[in-house]
């Protein structure tokens, strides 16, 4: 039951957007710039690096959100799951193995995150921003997921929800899209 | 050395907000929102919450500069220096106490925050709002701290520096406030 009272249809951080929209405004324009603003990044890379940190933090509504995202636009689901499993045998470039190891760096603490990680990623042909944008994708999941868990929020557990809510939110953006499951009530 | 080029009279998150402007945008927003916004817990109370977070993630620039800002706020410095050292014997009221309790749950995981803990605080007088501001500051610093640490930003060791910049953002407020460095190039 969630530490405060929440709609009983809106799970995750969608009930906690509805309980204070003032904050609500610059949580979703945040998601949209880092998960659908203009990057060298693709959308399904950055949607990766969203699931892996969720996956770290065992947060499920946001893993689970997140995994569905990335399996719709890299047009397969053995990635996502992958990277979970092992970064380092996963299928993608060398370049993304370096980015979500920095990912993986950031979720534990800021501070774990070496000259040396960053090194293989520039090495492996990442550029400033991208490496800008890893650790602050991964920070920015690092909040949603203590947001949605320390308020004890619902989880779905219907993986076609998921799959809905991620081909909502790859028509309408996060800023829209993220009040998908209130739309339905 | 910071892990891409920022300016080096840019200290912590300033360089960083410098650095990427969208998304500087939503995050100067949020800080404000959160730390100066409406609210039942005073400025001085918030900003104790952001210090002590700051202080848990081993994170000196923001340690440092929402100290300042919480003894400006509360016109001593006993306070914030106590919180970190020990929550329950610090010079706080109860609701405080079990508030404070929660954000450093929090920062250690969403999945720490136990019914208990929450229950403490609805006992000391604490409303669900409180509840709710108190996780979401204490996630919001996670990813500051992250977001600073991660990329290795410069930290100011002169602590007049974020005593002027804690008066500086007291008046302006962090929309404006967080590009007192900036201006002071």
């Amino acid at each position: 039951m969630p530490h405060i009272p929440l709609p009983d249809h809106l799970p995750g951080i969608t009930g906690l957007l509805e309980y204070r929209l003032d904050t609500a405004a610059p949580i979703r324009e945040l998601t949209q710039l880092l998960l659908r603003g203009e990057s060298t990044l693709s959308t399904g890379e950055r949607e990766l690096i969203a699931a892996l940190v969720s996956s770290r933090n065992c947060t499920a509504f946001c893993e689970a959100a997140h995994t569905k995202a990335a399996d719709l636009l890299l047009g397969e689901t053995e990635t996502a799951k992958a990277i979970k499993v092992d970064v380092e045998t996963a299928p993608v470039s060398e370049k993304m193995k370096a980015l979500l190891q920095i990912a993986v760096l950031t979720q534990q603490s800021g501070r774990a995150v070496t000259p040396e990680a960053v090194e293989r990623a520039r090495a492996a042909g990442a550029t400033d921003r991208e490496i800008h944008d890893t650790v602050l994708i991964a920070a920015f999941f690092c909040l949603c997921n203590r947001y949605v868990d320390g308020l004890a929020t619902m989880t779905h557990h219907d993986e076609d929800l998921y799959r809905q809510r991620a081909a909502h939110v790859a028509e309408a953006g996060y800023v829209d899209g993220e009040t998908y499951f209130v739309k339905q009530s």
